[in-house]
């Protein structure tokens, strides 16, 4: 998918949610475990429910990987099913030395050889270029590449600072130069509001994936304010707080209402923040 | 596994060879795409050539991964068939925020969730904590944390320097406040003898998990030279000198003359440096 479809979507639909398909068997309402595919059957019904308030679906690729061979079974009939008008995230935080990404890259992007076609996949930095690049080589394919994470842990190192820079910053700076705007977006934590602000500020162009709304406890407000730019830039994404917004066989209704409740939010904050001339910042 | 089970393994055999499952379909003897499971066929055969000459097995899951569920059938029945004898590694170089990396450690050590069951798995420290303690609630299970790799792109984040100390620098030290040298070592790269000589002066006790030498080029003596303690403290790894030493049908003849290769150069320098009292730095 293209920078310029994805913003049409977001347009057509105001909305910048993702949802993240991060299914847990153990959490799965009781009446679904007598599928012969219940994970599957989950996520089918979610996205059926919620496909009209969102522009992007992101799988947490633990949570198949957890159950082997038949959690990437479920995996590939998911993406399967999820309309080519979504934009598809494989949320994998791979990196590995030039030739096993391109493996990894093969894997998520190349369906002759896994099955599997995302638009996307989440990269972790620690290795560098060569970690990175073999995911560009694929035509229209993303790299979603970690900056700032929204977890405790993100201040261990990603804060670190070098040449008065955090390293995170070092990690926008740098990746610059392997892909644009258009092939690369940035994983950005939204747990808080300023981080937002002085990372929008090197990355002007980009669009941030943002974690931490819903559950994690950002506020969406906050996030729209200080990280949209004129093509929106965001892709918000709300797990649990969508797909467990209920737990009987009203699941799905309940994660659709929750969707819609999102969606209709940020209707409000593309009208108010997108379409300005003059930037917040 | 334990530490102590480990040294007396490497004692044991003189070796301390990890030999890495990179099993790629493409690349495998024309002979064996005939089997049900090629790549498993593969492996089957190579575990039996190089077994008494290597204390450990690294399969990089980018390989399995590539090939979807079929692939991951592949490596649990690889893991089925290496002996408890051997140290077993998932070089996946994972890592997410906390409950997501429960997930991956479940993954790679709990058998009742994936079907396998790994001695240790490698993780990338850029989350932090709480994306390597998860790891760490599986009882004697190891995590191997990436500190320096091999590859070219290693330069654009782990040597930043903040606080006269580069990055790698700080995830060694850093994260010997998660676990000591039971339960977790380091991969380090050995394309540089004098970056193994410092490191080993920031961690002494750890077990290093060394890539870059045979195909990458490393040189086997300086690596043992300035990396060994006095519990060895080295897996050395080689993937394709010893797995693609052939491609006939005498392919795991030849990756056997390999193994036994470098585990008689071992043999040499652990006689050479292990046992000295007197440390060469």
């Amino acid at each position: 998918m293209t920078h310029k479809t994805l913003f049409e979507q977001i347009s057509l639909k105001k909305s910048y949610l993702c949802v993240g398909l991060d299914t847990d068997i153990r959490k799965i309402p009781a009446h679904l475990l007598k599928e012969a595919d219940p994970v599957f059957a989950f996520n089918k019904q979610i996205i059926d429910a919620t496909l009209d308030f969102c522009v992007s679906y992101k799988p947490n690729i633990a949570f198949y990987e957890a159950m082997g061979a038949k959690g990437w079974e479920s995996l590939q009939k998911t993406i399967e099913y999820i309309p080519k008008s979504h934009f598809t995230i494989a949320d994998a935080k791979r990196g590995d030395i030039g030739n096993t990404s391109g493996l990894y890259a093969r894997t998520f992007f190349d369906p002759t050889s896994s099955g599997l076609s995302f638009d996307s996949v989440t990269v972790a930095p620690y290795m560098g270029s060569d970690s990175v690049l073999p995911f560009l080589e694929f035509e229209n394919k993303w790299v979603i590449l970690l900056a700032l994470t929204s977890n405790s842990g993100s201040a261990d190192f990603q804060r670190i600072t070098a040449d008065d820079k955090p390293l995170f910053e070092h990690v926008l700076i740098k990746s610059q130069e392997w892909a644009g705007a258009d092939r690369m977006m940035y994983v950005v934590g939204a747990t808080q509001a300023k981080d937002l602000k002085y990372i929008r500020g090197i990355v002007p162009d980009h669009f941030l994936l943002v974690p931490g709304v819903g559950a994690q406890g950002g506020s969406l407000e906050e996030v729209s304010k200080y990280g949209m730019n004129k093509s929106c830039g965001l892709l918000i994404n709300a797990s649990r707080s969508i797909i467990y917004a209920g737990n009987g066989t009203d699941f799905a209704i309940k994660a659709g209402e929750e969707a819609q409740r999102m969606q209709q939010e940020m209707a409000v904050y593309l009208d108010k923040y997108c379409n300005q001339i003059e930037r917040p910042f």
